[in-house]
């Protein structure tokens, strides 16, 4: 069982990579229709039947495509909190349409999905390959952002009044969400516009997914500051470093930020739920560690410890994602009380750099990456695919329908190698 | 088909981590014998047969190991040039094995396979948790490296005096064809000895092993290196920057640092031959491109341009890798020549950034990788495995025989979608 | 006028520079005693008569000393918040004193003046060149920090104890109050015991000197701050960043860091007072910004804005330095009210990165630096000076008597040059 | 004896900056005409008369104006070898020009002296502060630069042409000259076109200043390379690492760099004359290091070791600098050679990262001191001075008769506290 992603039509139109392409072998470059990667690819000699699974399609150029140059206008909107690559993603998007498929009518919309309600009256930025040459240096997006839905009314009013028959939603759960209701409205007014998300979360929650792009940076950015804490915990005596990561749902960044480190000594992460209190609690292990060693450093997600609050307010942001309490504040603000009572003199040393982690160019490795990513979004949006995501499982990039990435979130197995490896690292109890 | 490598003998050791984490749900933690990772992992929906594949074992911790903490003597040796990430590599090896798998006779061998050479007087050094707790903050390999072999025989000698029974061979081809003989003869002796690889390429053209350490910060700095070459090259008029990047047989660094830095206008690499002169020749091109926008970014992989150079000498170096008369150089006369006679100033600007690229501390995302691929090196060798390396597909550990990694070297296929990409980005032609 | 310090004693002992010294013309390498810089340097042409002003004594090595290296015992101690380039302080005064003055007994106090409480229980570090030989690669403190002061008998008892007759106290303010009380105590009861100090405030302001160790890093740091919040700042509409900067006192952190990005548009010191409220107030121009360019980057030093909070508890850290209430947090709940009652939906980026800038290794410039300061004081010792500071202006280093620095803090001018810059750079209203 | 540089006129313009500051005590901003800053500040007690001595007048805004800025048309120059900083005071130039002194007429000459030249038929830019806002994120020159000189007479025909009153020359001691020989013809001819130096050299070798932009940046990347050398050199047996800095003529690259890293163990510059021979020549000292070390830093300027060189041949490049053969690669030679010639297996690692060096961005402390830098630069012009550059000693800027400033070079005192620094820290002999 696989699947095959709605086509708008018949692809009619021949690539125009068949002519660049053309002097050579081409069987090996373009990607045949019927390239599929499965979700598992384990391999158990001993069991005997047939594993019922996933498949994706291969993401990549097509030898026929369904858009011709002259007739598409192209929209790109970034959505929710900035991450490193989202200006490599804008420029490979705008660079692989204009040179490759000839594309001349590129639109930047502003502000996220504001900048589609025509009531927010923010037009457009016509992109070219000259105005995005260097924009891949600098961290953020040059299109600007903004969190939370519009009404897909409003948006294809928008979509309709400039044209734009291919749009690039790029974005987190929420701008998919979005995408995913834009691309319902649109199929159910059978409208011939094409939804394509790329998604961006530097959480690397997104479900099928192994990784998304500004991930790898935030890691070297996220080891820096666990560098720091781990400096300012060990300067002083009986010093703690405690760094808040990010992680509204999922522990990945903590997770490999303290693979990449090896410093910290503790790591809570909201799968792998922890006791503060009692005997073999969190305060109660900390104590240990800080009455033989004199210092120690803790990373937390930002999403853990919820079950540690009682008063359950389920606040959201413009996104729609709740709201938590700070985690961070609470567990500096029990960790000071706990060693008050004991009357041992803490020094508590609180980072929280979400802000200064998501907000750097991205590193050579995410910008390569980035460019694929924007390359093979191309690709697939030029066939008339429509309603998909770019996923990317075993180092391949595959489509993924938007309606199976928006049904939840990629976590942590507490049980898993991962985390069995950040265990190992840390030397906390399991 | 698949690969299962031999056993010293049978499992009848229950693996200490069991003990740690039999709290869990342990099933999903300890890797089975017979899990597999196929080599090709695409599906063809169209495709009528079966595909006859090669098959991987998985690496991770195995329920029953074969070696006993106390009779165990660990020797680890790092070998060829240096690489990024080495230091973190034998950090992680000494953690797991100590605080893991309980054994506490662990010996760092001094200077590659000439530390094994009793003939050359170097003692090995005992390696302790706490002497390399901050070893990956630096670059290098505190062991010390060399290149070249060392007679099989003798180095059996040293692992028998000194008692090891468990070797960790660090190195590129050179070195893996070393542990092979080692493997081969102890097998034919029938000695209780294991022999594991961990492959180290920064050129990353190890056989069945989509990426190896040290490549990723090498792809980092080789980034760095091209932004100060075309900043020199347009500072000037008819500037021309000229970088030469590693890659003896493979064009993957090169390849990887165009699409990070999206700022070279042509990349020659070993697996593309590119006529020189002509009028369709790489001069003929920049001539244009250098009248046309007055400079030019160039990336050359060092093992690029064999067919331009005649006299054919096969001088090899210590590793018995074949010694090409620089092609960088080589290059760079021969644009100086072409421009000379064309009467066109250019400004030539010739980067050799090698031992800047290879000798900086692992970065974060390396840093994950070495000690994952440093923890399964260990699960492996603990249960006995012998005469494997730890290799890495579809972003999963595997055993490789060791066999089989020697047969050749990965190659970057001008055809596939890596090298379209680099194309992509460069504009230069196919 | 000007200031001879205290001598212990007659030199009687010549400097074992001087033999490693005596193959060249040695006169230009000793410091003559009666060199002096004098405070001020400008020249007024018109100006009739005569300056009267202060003079200190250049620092340097002396041909004749006060200590031989048999009876030295040397004390070192680090106080206060951590500060790139103390372990280059450390590492040098040990390599200086051992290499250079044969001193073979250095005795590295833990954690601040706490280490020289005997009730403490803190037993000194024994120190030598092998054991400090890389520590400058690390940031903090390898003897760590403490807040505060001990009482000076205990410390002389712990002196006394220990055998140590040259001290250094590495801080900052409060720790140079700490040595000037320790100094006239040693002094009452004739104990020949020298008490150094070494500047070192992240602020930049020690009186008499025109830079401390630690500050050019912090500007590095802080410059990449700005530019991640400059960024936040302008990827969303309306965009605030505030970035909250050290400086208890003086503005010079937020100044420098203003100059060395350029981002910035408003910058706030405690040395320029600023009123928040009212048609020329910060937050109508800030307003005004907002609704033109739709972003802003506002940097305030942690000092700035004591006028607008009436409550005035003082109260104060271990050291002795007033607690005010978090400045940042204030000024961004006022922007957000503000912004709020306007109806003007602004986003607020807040970053208090304090932790993370004083926390990294030193940069190159101020290791260099560190290692002359450093040497410096070592030279300063070895001639029995006591009571004095080792200061730096002119790009000179000097003697200072610890009792001129403790009398203030050094300010921004706010008609000098330093802030007419910044306001140049930020375009905001004198 | 002071210095008054030339007026060309009387200054019967009130600076705008007036305007700005009168709603304060303004006296303390602008700089009176009669303030100097003295070329030596050191005072000796015991030293009966009066110390002749060369004054500087200090540069900084002047209450009255030369200028104004309806008839200003302003050129920017750059030339020669690009350095961190180049577009920071590019940036700062145009800034200061259009934001405080209203000027709207601002003139880049592309690629050095040769814009300058009508039959290179470069026409200007016209720069505007849009256009350069971002200007110092990038290294190298937006204008481009070039080498050597060009015919004064066609330079002058060039300025009248494009009406050019007020030129800024940033460069070397070539562009000095070739600034000097301007400011004479334009002098002759009674032209009323100022003349502006601004000092650009990465050797830092220019009189009368103790730094010039660009060497912080310099000496912070060449710390990094020395790591490097450093760490490739004790990863092998016998690993010499040679490093190759900048020092046409002076060994203040080279000596920072020793003094930043505290890595090198031996450093030879060009005013340090070494034997490489003999008992006591630097190989014989080498060899006892590799054997008793087993592995050596060196670092050379490239013009030391012109005394080891006899065949004379005086090649000069376009800017009229003494070509020297390649000073680092002969000094890898004769180490290669002396220990194929003693049988000791060294292993040679070769680094020449002069064009890394000099192509990065401006670090924090550079770019604040560019910005002051030509806005002094700014300050200068626009009061009618001419033939003079922005020098800095004592920390403040000064402005120095061009003529002084081309008289020599700025070198290392052998005697002096720098050299006896980085004696120390190499442990080299004197």
């Amino acid at each position: 069982m696989y699947i095959v992603p709605e086509k708008l039509g018949e692809s009619n139109v021949v690539s125009p990579l068949f002519v660049q392409t053309n002097t050579r072998i081409v069987g090996t470059s373009f990607i045949p229709d019927d390239a599929f990667i499965p979700l598992e690819i384990e391999h158990y000699a001993n069991f005997p039947g047939e594993v019922k699974q996933k498949y994706f399609e291969k993401a990549g150029p097509r030898e026929k495509i369904y858009f011709n140059s002259e007739n598409t206008v192209v929209g790109i909107v970034t959505c929710g909190g900035i991450c490193p690559g989202l200006n490599n993603v804008i420029r490979s998007l705008v660079v692989e349409l204009w040179f490759h498929y000839g594309v001349r009518n590129i639109l930047g919309f502003r502000y996220g999905y504001e900048g589609l309600n025509p009531e927010k009256n923010l037009p457009p930025i016509q992109l070219e390959p000259e105005g995005v040459d260097e924009i891949h240096d600098e961290g953020g997006t040059i299109l600007g952002t903004s969190r939370g839905p519009q009404d897909p009314e409003k948006m294809i009013a928008c979509l309709r009044s400039t044209g734009v028959n291919l749009l690039f939603c790029i974005g987190g759960d929420g701008t998919h969400r979005g995408a995913y209701q834009l691309f319902q409205t649109v199929q159910n007014k059978k409208y011939p516009i094409a939804i394509i998300g790329i998604p961006k979360t530097i959480d690397n929650d997104i479900l099928f997914t192994s990784r998304t792009f500004g991930f790898n940076t935030a890691i070297e950015e996220a080891r820096k500051v666990l560098i720091c804490a781990h400096t300012e915990a060990k300067s002083v005596r009986y010093g703690i470093g405690l760094v808040k990561l990010m992680g509204r749902d999922s522990g990945f960044v903590t997770a490999d930020a303290v693979l990449a480190s090896q410093l910290v000594n503790y790591a809570i992460i909201p799968e792998v739920p922890v006791d503060l209190y009692g005997e073999k609690g969190f305060l109660a292990w900390l104590e240990q560690r800080i009455l033989t060693r004199e210092h120690a450093l803790i990373a937390i997600a930002e999403g853990a410890g919820k079950e540690w609050i009682k008063e359950n307010k389920t606040q959201r942001d413009a996104s729609g994602n709740i709201l938590h309490p700070d985690i961070g504040i609470y567990l500096k603000d029990k960790m000071v009380e706990y060693f008050h009572d004991k009357q041992i003199p803490i020094q508590m040393k609180y980072f929280d750099p979400s802000y200064l982690i998501r907000s750097v160019p991205a590193n050579a490795e995410d910008s390569a990456f980035c460019d694929a990513l924007a390359r093979n979004a191309v690709h697939a949006g030029m066939t008339g695919r429509t309603g998909i995501t770019i996923g990317y499982i075993h180092n391949q990039f595959v489509h993924i329908p938007i309606e199976m990435v928006i049904t939840g979130r990629k976590k942590v197995d507490p049980n898993g190698h991962l985390w069995l490896s950040v265990v190992a690292s840390t030397g906390q109890p399991l």
